[in-house]
């Protein structure tokens, strides 16, 4: 374990530096506080398309915050010069929907039609649910968040298709309103909740087992509410098996220079 | 001129029917009261990309509302299975910048690799600006809404760039902060605005000429208000001149099946 409350009130700058000089290696929950950190998925400009497409017709589970041009190591919107190919702890890359390998950097593979998508994390409006007074348990039980495999499809775009992943946070039931109008504010982190109540609505017939991510206590008087989650793309892709993609590793975020507060609206 | 007003209370479906048959050949402002209207870029899948990236990174100047798959005519979201290809009044043919033509139906240009990019409107803010009070001056005098060029420059992506374009109301002194209030609500047809007052500030010489559309009057205790334009991605894509490109006829727009009030949120 690695104590990252250390890195809490470092800049970003900071940290990515750490990161490309390949000091910190680890996963980043927890840094840079107040920062929004990005989920990332690298495609040839070949399946960028495709790509482009299904995250317009799928924005709670695939919120983009950033896509680089074609070619380009280098992003401009999230950060201005942050090298996609450095700064995020740990890299994975999949041929043909199979794990090929995990690395803490990817020059070597980099490639002119390669392009890089950044994609909203859960991380940024779960700061926002606590600054407003509603509990996140996982937080509190020193957990991942529980993750479901749903039966709700994702819209097809191309090649790329399959289910959507949700994420579930228990909310005492006097705070589910304000739950959903402060995620409301923050489309571009998943937005408002999906599913609220009854976990077999939507195919999760087991809340103990979650498919991702640890088990969180259900207290009485709480009910499980869920968010679409940034490991769908991951699992439609996955599922649709590109020829060659690279993303990080869970966890092990893109920090960028943007704060969670600038994402509203 | 038309009387759309005979047509204001017939369902987008009966309207796209005469549309197709060639019975309606003209502009559709005032058509199917309460649903959106959009327009329309064709491009082939090679161009479809940088496009799509481009309303990614400009989402104010081209919120998309629907992104048909490669080779369809028919439309999914906005519509289930309108012909894209015929059910648009009027349409614009460019090729390399020029414009090289226009059809009332575009069948036999049709091909297996055109990608169709429906795009907010502002006929849809309009009704709500109207319902919520707030005059709308161009509708007032029975003139096309003024649009500006300005020096604002558009979030290039691949072979995309160009200056955004602007519509503007004028809005009682006191009614601005509702105007970008009741606009947050709809990001899908441009949103709130972009500048508030002294048009010198965004590249606006003379307010009293519009370079596309009517001048209206602005009354003493009215301020000039500037959203983005749908003429946006139209300026940008004569700037970028890629090779073929088919747009509707300004005022010929796509009539949805979605409701303004559905836009919201």
């Amino acid at each position: 374990m690695h104590d990252n409350l250390i890195y809490a009130d470092k800049t970003p700058a900071e940290v990515r530096k750490l990161i490309a000089e390949e000091k910190i290696t680890w996963q980043t929950s927890g840094m840079c506080s107040g920062y929004a950190q990005a989920n990332l998925v690298i495609l040839p400009k070949s399946d960028a398309f495709d790509f482009l497409l299904f995250a317009q017709r799928n924005p709670k589970s695939c919120p983009i915050l950033e896509v680089t041009d074609m070619g380009s190591r280098l992003t401009k919107f999230t950060v201005e010069n942050a090298d996609i190919a450095r700064d995020i702890p740990r890299y994975r890359i999949f041929e043909k929907g199979e794990l090929t390998g995990e690395y803490s950097n990817i020059e070597n593979f980099w490639r002119d039609d390669f392009v890089s998508f950044l994609i909203g994390c859960s991380f940024s409006f779960e700061s926002m649910m606590l600054e407003s007074g509603i509990p996140v348990r996982h937080i509190e039980e020193g957990k991942n968040v529980p993750m479901y495999k749903t039966d709700i499809d994702c819209m097809p775009a191309g090649k790329f298709s399959g289910k959507m992943v949700v994420s579930m946070r228990p909310i005492p039931y006097n705070q589910v309103v304000k739950a959903v109008t402060v995620t409301e504010q923050v489309p571009s982190v998943h937005g408002t909740p999906v599913h609220i109540g009854d976990p077999s609505l939507i195919g999760i017939n087991d809340i103990s087992k979650p498919d991702f991510g640890d088990s969180v206590t259900i207290n009485p008087g709480e009910i499980p509410v869920f968010w679409a989650c940034g490991v769908t793309p991951q699992s439609v892709i996955m599922n649709s098996k590109p020829d060659f993609v690279i993303t990080h590793a869970p966890g092990h975020m893109f920090i960028t220079d943007i704060k969670n507060t600038d994402l509203k609206g």
